[in-house]
């Protein structure tokens, strides 16, 4: 974060954002990630506050310009303060062709969102210091720049918590969607194998999905039932809370 | 927070942090306030966050000011950025007495974080701007200033869901605890009853608490067993989560 363009622009000074945007795809969970203008440096995307915007719409503004999509389930996790989360060598050193560090503030706290997007329906956008936006799967991502590592690793933490007290889905998976996608978007985030006959169990039982009358087609073996969520019941647990998983 | 202050102590500007201290005594959960100079106006402890400090450290500052305790079980459970935090003219009509509205700036942004503390050894210490540091019954809070009730709100909230996820009592129960009194401290933070049995059952399946040889006296009826926790089971369970009371 720059010191002049803080105050020029009417930023907060020393505070920025950053946002792990997850989506799934190919049965894997993917996040977004920024390639920084000449370099082989990634970072999660991220964004300064306007004196005018709350933390959340500022979260939102930088998810649109980065995905194009509007209305995104949107969490604050974590606000991220440790004195030294970047450090002015190393920033030189990488990205001094880009941005003048003595122009940098010595520190910057951030604010930790995460986003659970519909990978089919973004358009990832680069930001004005990038040069590539695109999806990586969480298990071959790169060495990431200042704390984003440690910004990611809390942001999925978070979000595992999230899993066991409400449905994760309704942003997630297609419209109509088998009990096998289902499942493999949830072992996707915890990370670990769950038991098909249980999980199965648990969701029909709490009502938020409806089986379709209509099998998938062109899969291998035995064509599975497509299930949609049912909006209302889905609210309701939300509210609720209460679908144990983990 | 103002913004001579800011400059002069070297202060990271606009950023602020309150805390929501609770404990527990005579079966209810209690929460630390502060009554403003001249005023009869309450709010949470809060403070500023210095250049070369930590957020983490500088709640662990408040937290030791506030109450004289070291280590404390001390969470960060959100970020409060609204635009519209605080009210200049509210704060001219409340505390034009104590401080100069024009020197604040028009907005400050505040981590919260929430503590657990152990009520018999707190002392309260008021701050520079207040009178009285005191307990409440968080059944009896009063009206609290700025964004305050809000922030109480969400605190009691994270305490809750971390209620469910792992152990609590080890920073808010005497060393030596009756079953009732432990199911106590629950039925407070939850805000509801508990079924004794099925507590009683979760908690020595747990195996964070262990039965002594002894009872405690001077009680109506049957006099109850005293128990302890197993400091290394607790630890574990702590670590593994997993206690799901809610």
């Amino acid at each position: 974060m720059q010191k002049d363009e803080s105050a020029e622009l009417n930023l907060i000074p020393q505070l920025t954002l950053d946002c792990a945007i997850f989506g799934f795809h190919d049965n894997s969970l993917k996040i977004l990630l920024l390639k920084w203008k000449g370099t082989e440096y990634w970072s999660l995307p991220g964004g300064v506050i306007h004196q005018v915007e709350s933390l959340d719409s500022a979260a939102s503004r930088v998810l649109k310009e980065r995905t194009g999509l509007d209305e995104i389930f949107l969490r604050q996790f974590h606000t991220f303060g440790k004195v030294a989360r970047y450090d002015g060598n190393e920033i030189k050193k990488k990205l001094g062709h880009l941005i003048d560090p003595s122009l940098w503030y010595e520190r910057a706290i951030s604010v930790g969102y995460y986003a659970l997007v519909d990978f089919e329906a973004v358009f990832p956008n680069p930001d004005t210091l990038s040069e590539e936006c695109r999806w990586w799967d969480l298990a071959e991502v790169p060495e990431l720049l200042f704390d984003h590592l440690d910004i990611l690793d809390k942001a999925l933490h978070a979000l595992r918590l999230e899993l066991s007290f409400q449905p994760i889905g309704l942003n997630l998976l297609p419209e109509k969607f088998t009990m096998p996608e289902m499942m493999r978007l949830y072992e996707s985030i915890l990370g670990k194998k769950i038991d098909p006959r249980n999980f199965q169990k648990k969701i029909l039982k709490s009502g938020i999905a409806i089986r379709l009358d209509e099998v998938k087609k062109g899969v291998a073996h035995k064509s599975p039932f497509l299930y949609k969520f049912d909006p209302e019941r889905y609210e309701e647990v939300l509210k609720e809370g209460g679908l144990f998983f983990i």
